[in-house]
């Protein structure tokens, strides 16, 4: 078969909305047209009635991570999987430094994923320790095609680097076009609020949440924004969870630093509230989940482009981990959240996501009034896209892009869950949320993923891309 | 000839930026593709190294216009002409209620501008008197394809509606899908400072600017937005002049009011030091051009998107009105700024605009780094567009759309001023200013107009847009 | 007897809090120190454990004001007696203006007060028309001892100035020295509004706030501010109720416009629920009452010193004006709220406040944290004296000043209302309220009026304070 | 001698401006009032057109400190004596931590300044080592007197605490009423950016300021405030010279956090361009002036009261330290700022100015219109008394308060340097600088110490301040 015509849909970017016929030739958007007339050997699915839309790009994954004696439950292939089922094909992963040389790293890191990959994938390269060495290897990845890198200011002793050290980090990265992430937080005063709480017998997940307060992650963003001012380097923030975060970016970028950020579902929908629940471990992530006025201002700096992306941070565990599922005709246990019953500090950090986030936005975004279909297009497609060096060819419908592309009814209406997900864990956080506007049909450059709800996909369809550097593009 | 391939060309539109091949069947964009293949008949156009943008729009004209014993000097060919040498391909110009019924001032007007129409055009309708009769005849316009009304907080006993009057009209225009602009200064300041101007015998032309205080801008500006906000209808500030203004948008907006704006090329460039030149009539206009700091907070504006549209108010005088000039082979001279050399109320109010917007904005704005390609392309054409009904029809690039197409070349170099321009006028504001990046071609519904700065157009081409209801879009 | 030696209390200023002695020597102030010396003849008060404040300063009363048919039920004896009641020593009373000359209106005024009058008082003028004699007239006024006017930008076709003979107004004020006051909502919005209601037979008193939006204060609060920009000249906006005039005072403030505000009680505590009790009627006062979230934003605007007074706008009727009342041993019965029984448009507009005001703000103010005693004293005593020329004779504890004088009990509980209250009317807006933290004794001048809740001052006693220029204290 | 009267002036206080007489018994204030009675034996001081104002309080002094191999130049009485010929009655030095037991820290430097002092003082007790011994001994230096401590986010591996650790100082100094100090500079921006100037060879003293960034001030603002708001503790931000602080400290109040902030006079008048000087050695201090566009907003912040006190953070250096001065009959030269010759980072860090400040203040601060007389005596005087639990005692005039006066001449003019100041020092930062208004006698508790700019004072006058718990007053 020789191509794919999609007829009579309604086409969503970030900036348009309108009715086309949009042809796929071999991998790519060939052309978008009035009604375009089929030719021989093509495919032609009626769209009427439907949106089409760019498929959805995560730049925020952790697939089969070591963590906590354990391992994210989703590898690169169930995560792949899970992510195309809600949308998104393209994802981007984090590569954890140990001490072998960067380049290394990164070719373990294929090793995991290259043959397993069912989307299109890139990877960030963590840098969690910095010698004159590391320094060195840094540029070395833009030629691995990886343009961006993830510092922390917190996890002491683990993955946090020195403020100096990240002003270095900052520094290599502006001079070869790589873009730097950073997790804000508070480490020296994480740490001591962990081993108080420890001491004083509090173990219980809320206890997480309570150890890692908001402030530390504000101050963190505004000390992240003050080092890339002084790097004179481009930063980007990733999951914002206080709001007096979105407060400093944008008080940041009033003073001109070239600050962007994302947020994920998490932080939009849970609080506090949910970590006190009986089963609170399920919302154990770093940052924690926070309170409703934070959700609030999120919201607003989502709607008001204060925040360029949303992403998931999706590294899900099971949350009874003794317990197999079934997955794919096998029976599947990977220890999970049960490793920190007694002890918060044990329970693995992280959640599912990666497949519930335009699901969930749609609805809750989008049909609850907060969101455009186009604000939610520029969120999920296309600012990460060209945030991370993918653009065009990734997080739009336009001719020469990889056809990646989802059909989406909008009138289709089902309960979430972990039924209707493809996340290899025992829950959703979603469960039993009511959605109205799913992807009927989700193309990886051309090819079927998903229809109705089947998989399509296969192990090795994804391809690793290579990014390009970063330039300012919002 | 059955249609046009422009092949090579990098398309800019509000959003995205790739390059493609774009198609255009009778008078509309049919397709944009890769490497689209040519048919029979068609003429095809090498874009190589070439910009593709949409035509823009200029919502905010003055053609023809009766004024102070004259009138304005470009009428709907010239001033057409003139829009479509610069780029602009629509134009939306305002019909003067006088004691007849609405749609009778509206067929006066199509009286005067059909026959000579050059490119696509629309009207707003003034309501500078507004009795119960007038009232019921409103919602009569968006049959006649005129979904939008203008008010004016200024001009006393002339123009001006008390502020009920325009409560009532912004509940009338909600009700009907109309958008209601309005002209913001504060007519009772204006009244008793140009009446003791006068009485001192100060008559030169910087005591237009100021007997028109910016603080007055500033109130009205936010006085419309409470009417706006009481009425629960949007509402759109017009030649926002006043640095104080985009405050007051955007304290308008996060209180929740529907309030969009535009500014001028004017207000960006000038300032009362220009008004107080030997030749200072020649910037004359209503709201006068204010200082630079206003120039900077309204470049700010634009640049964060509190500010949505440019457009020109292009209502052109002669500066000499008693020396003919050469416009296509006849002398015209229309009497103009002379009128008011020992009185500056009456000097003429305006200026012309219309086609050096787009060429100004390219070179100070996009040039000098002021602003992207893309944000060029949603202030001049997309965002006008929308907010006034006339999107998907036009202001982008996208299948359906009419054909207005803009061939830029990016490198082309040449030096601005009335030779340069189509303006029936004997002045140009930029007289001197080079200028980098001009339309090369000009289309309006896949009919060239011009090419090489020579006009292909001619009067009756342009035809009268029946504009969409208003819907919140940005 | 020649003095008065108060020892062992302990003082609160606007910006100390201190112990001392404090001596009276005729009408003033005449030493402050520590164990001050009893001597001969001198009436020794003992104030262990009380607070010593300065009389308080409520400058916007209207006492036996004729409106709607009636008159305010208390006049200048009564009013000051309540005021005195509740720790006021101090009013400034509003002239309307007639046809007669200023002075005349003055003198008319003076015929009402002089006589009765128990505390000291001043008055400002109302401009309510405005032509070339008046403008003559109002220098005149500073003679008068009288250094500000007021205008009003709503009550069209009555009290209301057009914008351009406020800006006038402000300017003559500016030149002599003169304060302008200015009561902020838009008359034009509301003539529209009231028409309405009136039509569809919506006469409940919640109407009477449904018909004055705060959104027209809001503007009107910066309209005003920009003819005193324009003007060069201070002024001073009376009753704040809209949050969004905080805002606007401070935006304005931080443009450089010399502006200050009120607020009053009413403003703090009730909101439009209370308009829609049975006994609405009772809160109708102009502006009306608003919403809780106005009410939080005047808090903070207090706590942050973007307004600088709290004042009463006292101007009580009757609610059942059918029903005398006893008051000093008479029947005493005036036409009050029942006048707008059918049309909330009838109902006089205004409430009680002169003598609840200290006693409330200081138990739910002081008492609920929100203000600290030394913010209570700037807010009731210290700024209005400052800004409206009365400083330092009048709102603070230094020597030479008049020795006005709050001994004030920090412990002492009452219940608050009719009962406790010298209002002449038959209701009181804090009925029940518990009070902890009231006024044990109130001198003016030396002179005691009130102890232990008994009254010993009499008419005659006050007297007509002459005030200085305006000058910027804040 | 048993007595002063001083009579006629005007007395200046944080809120009032008022006529009278003032009487001093013993070392207090004992009256204030209108033409007090002169008594036997007591001097009167004819102050009739003279400005009465509170003592200095200069809450950031650093004489007698060990650096970089030499000392500070002023020790506790050539410094006290300097502050007092300045106007300045009241000192808190800093005692630097070393590893002895902190009481013991405090004995030492009660030997170095007791008897020396010259003016009433008090210290503040530096943490820059924190363990569990040290965290215990902390709520000892309330007993002491000491009732303030202060730490560094700078000078890594000298005297900076982690993040956490500050976190645990703020805990105990909130459980024990004491106010926490914040130096706040990035240390390890700066370790790095010296480390790399170094290497480069840039030694002049302008690097000094441009390897400590403003940036890092900024962020080490906010940082300080979560950290406070994490412990519920008060925290007050020395020497204030980022405009970016200026906007930190507000955003953090706005969000509740008690935090308070002074700056320096070298921030308001002083920028890197001084450091360009030749002899910019003289500027050296840190954190460093800034810019103009600083300098602005921090004028701003005093004047909108977002800055509550002004400071010297004094800690002065010869500047040619190789040649001797005449000071007091001796020949005096320490080493000073030649040492940093060539390095900057061996430039002893620090300026004189403990007897500038009030002088230059009065002159470039209420002479130029930027602050009122109240201010300069809130921010000199009023406020760092009431921050520093010295209220009511000193900072202000009332009964019961130490006789720490000021009569103040304000038409005498004179010009500042070397020659007009006791500081022990052969530099000025504002030699030849025009003043207008100086104080003209100086009491200490009633003792006279300066008179027409001659020294009466002594060593050994000063005493030891026990300072109250700090409790919430602005």
């Amino acid at each position: 078969m020789s191509g794919l015509l999609i007829k009579g849909g309604t086409m969503i970017t970030a900036a348009e909305t309108f009715e086309a016929d949009l042809r796929v030739e071999g991998e790519v958007i060939a052309e978008i047209g009035v009604n375009l007339a089929e030719r021989a050997g093509e495919e032609v699915v009626d769209a009427e009635g439907m949106l089409i839309l760019p498929g959805g790009v995560d730049v925020h994954t952790h697939f089969d991570l070591p963590m906590f004696g354990t391992v994210s439950s989703d590898d690169h292939y169930t995560g792949h999987k899970a992510a195309a089922m809600g949308g998104t094909t393209t994802v981007i992963d984090f590569v954890p430094q140990d001490t072998a040389p960067l380049l290394e790293n990164v070719r373990r890191w294929h090793a995991r994923a290259d043959a397993k990959a069912a989307v299109d994938f890139s990877f960030h390269m963590n840098i969690s320790h910095l010698d004159a060495q590391v320094e060195r290897e840094i540029p070395e990845l833009v030629k691995a095609g990886i343009t961006s890198v993830k510092v922390f200011t917190a996890y002491n002793n683990r993955l946090r680097l020195s403020d100096g050290e990240i002003l270095k980090v900052l520094r290599i990265a502006r001079q070869h076009g790589m873009l730097t992430l950073v997790h804000a937080e508070n480490g020296d005063v994480i740490e001591v609020l962990v081993a108080e709480a420890l001491a004083a017998g509090r173990t219980s997940p809320e206890w997480h949440a309570l150890t890692r307060p908001a402030w530390g992650a504000v101050e963190a963003a505004l000390r992240s924004a003050s080092l890339a001012a002084q790097a004179e380097a481009p930063i980007y923030l990733v999951h914002m969870n206080a709001g007096g975060e979105a407060d400093q970016l944008t008080y940041a970028r009033s003073k001109g630093v070239q600050m962007m950020g994302e947020t994920c579902p998490q932080y939009l929908f849970f609080s506090l509230d949910d970590l006190k629940r009986e089963d609170g471990a399920k919302w154990i992530c770093s940052p924690p989940v926070r309170s409703p006025a934070d959700q609030e201002r999120l919201w607003t700096a989502l709607q008001k482009d204060e925040i360029q992306v949303v992403a998931t941070d999706h590294c899900p565990f099971f949350y009874d981990g003794t317990r197999p599922i079934e997955y794919e005709g096998q029976s599947v246990a990977i220890p999970g959240k049960e490793l920190g019953r007694d002890d918060f500090t044990r329970i693995p950090n992280g959640l599912p996501g990666v497949g519930d986030r335009m699901l969930i936005l749609w609805t809750y975004g989008v049909g609850a009034g907060r969101l455009t279909p186009n604000q939610f297009v520029a969120l999920n497609c296309t600012n990460p896209a060209k945030i991370f060096g993918l653009y065009p060819r990734k997080g739009t419908l336009i001719p020469g892009a990889d056809a990646d592309i989802l059909i989406w009814d909008p009138g289709k209406k089902i309960r979430h869950g972990v039924a209707n997900s493809a996340q290899r864990t025992d829950y959703n956080l979603y469960e039993g949320w009511e959605l109205q506007g799913v992807p009927l049909a989700v193309y990886l450059r051309g090819k079927l993923l998903v229809r109705d709800g089947r998989w399509y996909g296969k192990a090795g369809m994804g391809r690793f891309l290579h990014r390009s550097p970063y330039a300012p593009v919002l």
